[in-house]
């Protein structure tokens, strides 16, 4: 009655293998630091988390920390002496720290997937570079640029910076009412863009990985929903026909290769009534919506992460259960009491002392049985 | 094609669980307090770890740690008004180190389920009161006790010391040819057992929650493989027949309740060739035979032990998958990059230093699909 288990050994070639007992540094000590710190943990890393926050959620499950600002030379330079390898929570990085980090350290992924991440005009050329359509855009320098945009894009559309945006920040709808010498004060000076209004049915995303050695992984395509532009729920399987969510997952895979990227990038996209898919943005990290493959996967995006950081071999992105995924947003978090009683409910709190608003304070998966 | 969930929320009645935020102490530095610091940061508690060992595995995942002997009055002290509560990674603490604890803070479980499992001879006698059958058993207390126990329980059994031996340390088997003043040397002249030789057919073990409300939840009855006294594998479901499973689940919930335990207690059991089945040992805390939870379950033993622990409702303890659990143990750690390369291996590495001979480096679970 024993279960007769079939080991296949890969070979294991990996000379680039980050050995257990290395030190993994993390740029950042949120929520992302916090759990990719878990994960490496797991797998018998120590981690070091660089952030400007003193007593951060990353910090508090990780061996050390230095609390500094991004810019501080000297600080990124003890740090890089004092870790194996480097990566990072958020892709906002300033260039000359990853620069100064490069020198010393192997920084994965590198500068090369962070700075066209960083910048919204550049992200969407290199989307239409790869055959991945994405809304009709502009660069915006001016009102007089914004005013030539918005005739060739049209109303409604959404004006944007180029840069440091995230979580609807950063951005203004241009409706046909809109004064636009008003609007384009949400750049502050900025370069920006303006993006077509995609009036879509759904948002799906995939996270993929990609190893050192060049091997890709993606797992299954969810389906987000958004509340005041926070995503506010992630469901596998999405609701969308297969053949489309094979093929978001075919386009992640092509993002992950053309950004000849170590670690894992994230690919969100619109799909539209007449089944186009519409690539909205990706993030060289680990990714709110792949939070669902925590309990899902039995490896998760974070471990995959590591993985791919740690110049490891590639875990398997299955999943083992259907899931929705619930962010739990500023004062959700009161209901703690409800979810942990919840059966079946999986809850990930990310150890913030305050619920502000619009925070993302945890998550919660619940898994279903898989349908197929 | 959205699968649709259905969240049947419990009542959350917990007046003593701690909000997320709060301090989990735990004393001990080794895997088993690292693997709770872990579940403890997924459920957003700051963990404090108490361990006269520096730079410890389970320090280097937690927030704070308190470096000093286990009987460090003024250190337990300061310890103690630092956290919320506080649990333990193994069950032999000085008596006079727990009774100062449960005057400052909430100990969990308490000194009465450390009490009965720090003593074989009291452990015995528990279970026997539980209608739980053990081996024939004598307290030794001089060579003229061993002499007569010899006679009355038999040969081949085995002596042992009542307090502080684990992983066949402290104990020595009496053969027909044993000469019982040398074999009497293993106890360093403290108190004895000689314990019947119980010729078994395999061995499994239970872990069972309670929770401060009195709940219980019971894992799937594992069959345990021993090398050199050191746990090998476990394998759920277990090769014996799902009657005699059930029977050692219902054992382990027996014990639970009869210790009044809140926290996580194991029962290792022998399975006799006629059907029997023989209770070892019990263990006051997540055990080794347990560690396949932590990926065939949606939340393993770590996770229920904090919940537990915190005073939180207790999680399902079902399995979605079988499962193989391995022990690494001293050199098998150089096998790592093979294990990280093994599709569907999922390796847990503990981080630390050095691999000494058998000593408990790491483990790798092996997940297959549930049969029935």
């Amino acid at each position: 009655m024993k279960p007769t288990p079939s080991f296949p050994i890969a070979e294991a070639k990996a000379p680039e293998a980050l050995a257990p007992g290395s030190t993994i540094g993390i740029i950042g000590g949120g929520q992302l630091g916090r759990m990719t710190a878990l994960a490496a943990a797991e797998l018998g890393y120590d981690c070091h988390i660089f952030t400007p926050e003193s007593d951060s959620p990353a910090a508090r499950v990780a061996k050390t920390d230095t609390v500094a600002a991004y810019d501080d030379r000297s600080a990124l330079e003890a740090f890089a002496r004092e870790v194996d390898v480097v990566t990072f929570e958020f892709e906002n990085i300033p260039f000359e720290s990853v620069q100064l980090l490069e020198d010393l350290v192997p920084v994965r992924p590198g500068w090369d997937a962070l700075r066209v991440s960083q910048d919204r005009l550049v992200e969407k050329e290199f989307l239409n570079s790869l055959g991945i359509e994405t809304a009709e855009f502009r660069a915006v320098g001016s009102l007089e640029d914004l005013a030539r945009a918005t005739i060739e894009v049209g109303r409604p559309s959404i004006l944007k910076t180029r840069r440091m945006g995230y979580d609807g920040k950063g951005q203004v709808r241009i409706d046909p009412d809109t004064d636009l010498a008003e609007a384009i004060e949400v750049l502050g000076g900025t370069p920006g863009i303006l993006e077509g209004f995609v009036p879509f049915a759904c948002e799906v995303s995939v996270v993929v990985a990609r190893s050192i050695a060049g091997e890709v992984r993606v797992f299954a395509c969810s389906e987000n929903d958004h509340r005041h532009h926070i995503l506010h729920t992630s469901t596998v399987p999405a609701g969308i026909a297969p053949e489309l969510a094979a093929r978001a997952e075919e386009f992640g895979l092509r993002v992950a290769r053309g950004l000849s990227l170590v670690g894992l990038v994230a690919l969100e996209l619109f799909v539209t009534q007449d089944g186009r898919l519409i690539a909205n943005e990706i993030a060289p990290r680990p990714h709110n919506s792949g939070h669902w493959t925590m309990d899902a996967c039995a490896q998760g995006q974070f471990h995959q992460f590591v993985r791919a950081v740690a110049g490891l071999p590639l875990a398997s992105p299955e999943r083992h259960s259907d899931v929705v995924m619930t962010n739990l947003i500023g004062d959700d978090m009161e209901s703690w009491p409800a979810l942990l009683a919840e059966t079946g409910a999986i809850p990930h709190f990310y150890g913030k002392r305050e619920a502000r608003k619009g925070r993302k304070m945890g998550h919660v998966n619940r898994l279903m049985p898989k349908k197929g």
